[in-house]
């Protein structure tokens, strides 16, 4: 198995709204937890209580389009409202974010690492020195995983920024974006991911769950092509859209079921039922 | 602050359903994320998609009272569907747990470890067992965190299973009940917390959020009184009613406020509008 780092804050983490999208089961989608791997089911996060879809799961999706038969791990490790000083090489969320890897590497192969972080650094001239920071943090990670070529995707921040609700006051998200699109050019294998077009919630500072679905496409893009994604691409909306009528294979459907009796959304006559069908 | 270690199954990560009880917020009461500490919001696991409520809140809630200004940290490891052969103490799940442990004690100090499992031991003569290897995990993880002494509460499994859903194969769970019970008796400072009256949902399998009030309750009644709880307290339900009813902090009423609006269910205005409330 393949395996994918998360880290960042919380557009990374995911606060789109669940009921806002469509679903993404798919059994070669995996996601950690305590050290082990199972079928990954949104929020992927649990890093609040309010974690919702992010950018990872499409990504997820399309790179299993790519490899079938194969089958891909996510790591979650992104903390909402976490400042570049807080992804300090020495700080607990980059030590703990190493661990996690460290047992998710037991049984695969870690191929990139998705970034999201700059809004909590959006205000007070941080800015000026934000750039170094994410630099070590690139060189540190990839030489504690003694991958010196290890693709970084850096994911822009949204144009929405600066205007209302929690995200007015990241009035400088302009110079951040400037800094992370420096960096993702300079360093060797990193790639930068637009967020053009891309909307917000009602906070004012978390990708919608529709944007989100969009920007994993975008960071799939350019870890695929191993280029950077300067726009939008074409047929996103398509893309989802044909996805939420994929059919599901009979451990998908089963794990729904699953899922519905243990909310006490069936009975369990109606669960034993709807498993029958399958002809098991 | 003080920490304690969840352990266990699908009980101890908790599917009790979110609506049937109120929830419990407090200042006081922290859990593990990434590595650091945020206060409390249930689910407190995220083990799977349908992690609910769990018996760690009501007692750390019970914790809190009786030590006024200090806070507890909980640290949730336990794994849904987990048999004790997966608790093997070279296993992932343990390796993890202690990795977990290692975070939480740079800032806290272990002063108990809750264990709730069995069901899936609970068939095929898995009981004749089962006794060496909990009795084994407990002084590992005993040793390994240099606390000899350090206390581990028992919970007995609910009587409910054997009969229904996915209950039903648990045909033996009296026979694991004994186990757990002579463990409890004969480990030093080891405690057994009765599930006297505690009853399960529509799956047959899970405590209901009620019962894992309850649960808790009993459980810090173990620790704190450092007894074996054999039947259910008197004022269960008293204790969980007046819970409901208990003031917010300041820093409790904003974060529930910041939920509401993260989640679309509050506009901005309105969010704003209940923090001018505050007069902060």
């Amino acid at each position: 198995m393949k395996s994918i780092l998360l880290i960042g804050q919380s557009n990374m983490a995911g606060r789109g709204f669940i009921a806002d999208v469509e679903p993404i089961y798919n059994e070669h989608i995996h996601m950690l937890r305590n050290g082990r791997w199972q079928m990954m089911a949104e929020p992927l996060h649990s890093d609040r209580q309010i974690a919702g879809i992010g950018p990872a799961a499409s990504f997820a999706q399309a790179w299993t389009e790519d490899h079938p038969g194969e089958s891909i791990g996510l790591i979650p490790c992104a903390e909402g409202g976490s400042s570049i000083d807080e992804w300090d090489i020495e700080g607990v969320l980059v030590r703990h974010a190493i661990s996690e890897v460290s047992f998710a590497r037991e049984t695969s192969e870690l191929i990139g690492i998705l970034w999201h972080q700059g809004e909590s650094d959006s205000y007070g001239d941080r800015y000026k020195t934000y750039e170094n920071k994410l630099i070590l943090l690139c060189r540190h990670l990839r030489n504690v995983f003694n991958r010196p070529d290890l693709p970084i995707m850096i994911g822009e921040l949204g144009s929405y920024l600066g205007k209302r609700g929690w995200g007015k006051h990241a009035v400088q998200f302009k110079e951040i974006n400037r800094i992370l699109s420096q960096v993702a050019h300079t360093e060797h294998n990193c790639y930068y991911v637009s967020s053009t077009d891309l909307t917000a919630n009602p906070d004012g500072i978390h990708l919608d769950a529709l944007s989100l679905r969009r920007f994993g496409l975008r960071y799939y893009e350019a870890f695929s092509k191993q280029q950077h994604v300067l726009d939008r691409l074409d047929g996103e909306e398509e893309w989802i859209e044909k996805r939420s009528i994929r059919t599901l294979s009979k451990n998908e459907y089963i794990y729904i079921q699953n899922t519905k009796l243990a909310l006490g959304e069936l009975s369990y006559d109606e669960y034993m039922s709807k498993i029958a069908e399958l002809g098991l």
